[in-house]
């Protein structure tokens, strides 16, 4: 008999995330606020749940593939998603999140005799769409063990990071702090390239074919150059993800310099009307730093 | 008949350049202070000068990899090196200098007749050797062809960035803004695993396989976790490096916040006494900053 997956946050990650277990031939009950995403899933072959506890409802595993840890808690303890689940169900957070967040998260659960299992994801729409995932996991082996054939569905590398609950979490911040930092490196040095006269797109790529190369190089520096690049991850989701970072770090007694500054950056551009822009845009704030506002 | 080449700086990265130089039928004259590199010169089918003014004589092209500005300035002027070459010779700056000082030393070069070339690398030591460097040239593009089959026998990616010196340097100087930059970044990830409870090994190899790579996270990180880490480059050459960045930014009014606070990382595991250890060693600034100090 398979088993029965609940899914809450039915959005660009989590609805082709849904669909993977769906073919997998688990029974998925998932749910969004936007009724025409539980209808979309409803037409892939899932059940539309009409509430985040009617998901919940006889699933021996829900996932959480919600925005932020306010809107986990708010599904698993306002909406009543935690109590719709039978005892010993197993609850599985893939949201990024603040691991000190998790980790109470965790033990609340706990106390009504579920168990919640921190797994952080990473590598995007085109991970969760091809099932690709990166998958950080905070939990004892032998939970693992019990919800390892869901996250097989979902990623194909799983990585058991420590036996504590928040772990997971503090990988995916680590994460994120690479990445953020590595944004706001590309435009900072792109900047400098423009002032000095020289063109940047020869330097981006000489930089790109040489030691100072990133994934995020890569990626973002192209779209540093264009005009309206399109928008893969905005601007405010380095905002939340580099104040996760910092929260992490002041929970944790560690300092983090370089992503107290990107944040800073981030959070300019942010001001300057671009938190919903691409955030290869955080060189709009260097610009101005630069002197090079509206070019 | 073949071209006469004197080069000075004959260190882990000039002496295998020279040598590609001999290889390829130029007439290499080769000085360095260490009598022994010019005698390993000789050995090869160049000929040992005996002062840097010796090597300039006769050559119409005159190849300086010294370790900085300062040395360049040096050999051109104090040691006759620019006095000693005919008139309408030509001088390539490949040290990495910053932006602002090239630009000077050229119309001093000018104005003696000869000609400077801004041309830096980058590649380092296994570049040098197996002629792959990255050359970054800012000079007009009829000096550049007077010296391009001296480059092609260098490297085999030979960029050329703009028609003033000092551009070359510019984007040698960005190169310099992201290697540092990454180098701190991923010091700064793996401390904050470490002090989660994370395997930073395990942390380094999910981080390397996602967004957050980074060349120098593949070639540093490992090197982050070794007890006693063999020196690929320094950490007093980052000092050095960055703080060329920061000038740069301070001659054409740039702010460049995150390579000015990478260096005073670099400045801090260089105060802890570890200024000639591997660059990767940065991180036992971190380890202070987060009260990890000696492990």
């Amino acid at each position: 008999m398979s088993t029965t997956v609940g899914f809450v946050g039915l959005g660009a990650m989590g609805f082709p995330m849904a669909v993977n277990l769906v073919r997998r031939q688990f029974r998925v009950r998932g749910f969004d606020m936007r009724r025409e995403a539980c209808e979309a899933l409803a037409a892939e072959g899932g059940t539309a749940a009409t509430s985040a506890a009617d998901a919940a409802k006889g699933a021996e595993v829900l996932v959480l593939m919600v925005v932020n840890a306010a809107q986990a808690e708010s599904v698993l303890f306002d909406a009543g998603a935690c109590e719709a689940m039978a005892e010993g169900g197993r609850i599985v957070l893939m949201a990024t999140c603040p691991p000190s967040v998790v980790a109470a998260l965790a033990k609340r659960v706990a106390a009504t005799g579920r168990v919640l299992i921190d797994a952080p994801v990473s590598g995007g729409v085109v991970g969760a769409t091809k099932a690709t995932l990166t998958i950080m996991v905070g939990t004892p082996t032998a939970v693992l063990e019990t919800v390892k054939p869901v996250l097989d569905a979902l990623g194909d590398k799983v990585f058991h990071v420590g036996q504590e609950p928040g772990q997971g979490a503090a990988v995916k911040t680590v994460n994120q702090l690479l990445c953020g930092v590595h944004i706001a490196a590309a435009a900072e040095g792109l900047v400098l390239a423009e002032k000095a006269g020289v063109d940047p797109a020869l330097a981006l790529k000489i930089l790109q074919g040489s030691a100072a190369g990133s994934w995020m190089l890569n990626d973002r520096g192209p779209r540093m150059l264009e005009d309206e690049p399109r928008v893969t991850s905005a601007v405010d989701i380095f905002v939340k993800d580099l104040g996760i970072v910092l929260d992490a770090g002041r929970a944790g007694k560690v300092a983090t310099p370089l992503a107290a500054l990107a944040h800073q950056m981030f959070l300019s551009a942010s001001a300057q009307g671009l938190g919903t822009q691409d955030d290869s845009q955080v060189i709009e704030a260097y610009r101005s730093l630069a002197g090079l506002m509206g070019e």
